[in-house]
């Protein structure tokens, strides 16, 4: 039976509380002060591999929708992250937390030291919504429901228990608790008003399930190579290396 | 054996002497005032077709891309068809000229009477931007050297020729006068850098001569539906019908 806009929506936002990875044991260590400087080093490498794919995952969506209009209201989210003239984006932001953590950007940005797991887990999410129904696209995308409680918890987690944390370093945060509400706002709206049938509301659950897998999978890989007992996989980032500067190795 | 950045774009500008589509028999009726109304709105609908996928072909491309910066450049593209807050974008203006030519704007937005050929010709291009490499990609778009000229052309041609032509109902050609160069230069300047041996500029050429195909193959189309002995597919626009306003019937 087809669920009221009010019971789906309740669905949705308790598969954040069962699985969001606000959950997983990373990041309660992370906004604890638990995290070593390179185990934060080795989060903002990863992070940044689902961070810059974002663009692509956005337009791989709008090159499926034949409605300017759609299309139009989805664009800010590739501004947000590439930047415009006004606006340096949320790439460049998490560059500059990966500088303040003392790592050479050069190599966060080409990517190099991502875990293997990291990478599959963020292409399954570009390659979902390349091939997935535009609604549960767009299902996917509402684990920003929950993104700003967890945004919220790192900057003042991270302030509190780390000394590379300032309005500079955590700027990323800062500007997605502005950004995220708008497009949470639309996305939200536009699955309650497609998922209009029993099947759709399960398709868009189940989209939204894939998602929290997509983040919980990252943090699981982060944890498996770098948290004791770390498990390192050929090729990966190796802590304390490419640092930016020589000091910084002993921060 | 690799051919000089000269001797490489010359060979592409001899594709657009051979196979651009301003040879097309339809072009050299429409600018002589050789149409017949209903001729010139069959044309308005099916290159809605085209107009209307542009912005899917460029999120495919950028979909694809990793360089920020490549797709901060590319995204230009997507504002000048979908619009921006200053600009109502090429997709709009087009909308102007369907309206101009008496057509009821709305039948023309949904493309329902678009002839089967000419989709598939579209979804054609759309297709091979999101499954070949990023060179040929590019090299698609690179048709827009020999736009300038068409563009200008039609401009004389209509408005010598037929009364529905003014600056607001021509307002599409005239700003891609102004648009499409800042796009062909990086664009041109893009395949130049980029095919650097003989393989990869005989990929990007036969890239250039795919896209060449897929206007022509639009022209043909028309010209079968619509020139005499007109043969209109089934499901197709037929003439006469879907007009904006009583009296446009008669123009």
């Amino acid at each position: 039976m087809t669920a009221t806009k009010a019971e789906f929506e309740a669905r949705l936002r308790q598969i954040g509380a069962e699985r969001y990875h606000d959950k997983h044991p990373f990041h309660a260590m992370l906004h604890s002060g638990g995290c070593t400087p390179d185990q934060v080093r080795a989060w903002v490498i990863n992070r940044f591999a689902y961070q810059s794919a974002i663009p692509r995952k956005d337009a791989a969506f709008m090159s499926r929708v034949d409605d300017p209009a759609l299309r139009r209201a989805w664009r800010s989210r590739i501004e947000d992250h590439d930047g415009t003239a006004e606006n340096e984006g949320g790439i460049e932001r998490w560059l500059r937390l990966a500088d303040a953590v003392g790592l050479d950007r050069d190599y966060v940005a080409v990517k190099t030291g991502i875990l293997p797991a990291t990478t599959f887990a963020v292409e399954a999410y570009v390659r979902f919504v390349r091939d997935k129904s535009l609604l549960e696209a767009v299902a996917a995308s509402l684990t920003e429901l929950f993104a700003p409680k967890i945004h919220a918890d790192r900057i003042k987690g991270l302030l509190a228990h780390y000394e590379f944390a300032d309005d500079t370093s955590l700027s990323y945060f800062r500007k997605r608790l502005d950004e995220a509400p708008k497009d949470v706002a639309f996305g939200l709206g536009w699955v309650l008003d497609h998922a209009d049938t029993a099947e759709k509301q399960d398709a868009a659950a189940q989209a939204l399930i894939f998602k929290t897998d997509v983040l919980w999978a990252q943090l699981d890989a982060l944890y498996s190579a770098y948290v004791t007992p770390a498990r390192i996989p050929p090729g990966a980032w190796q802590p304390g290396t490419h640092l930016r500067v020589p000091e910084a190795r002993a921060s």
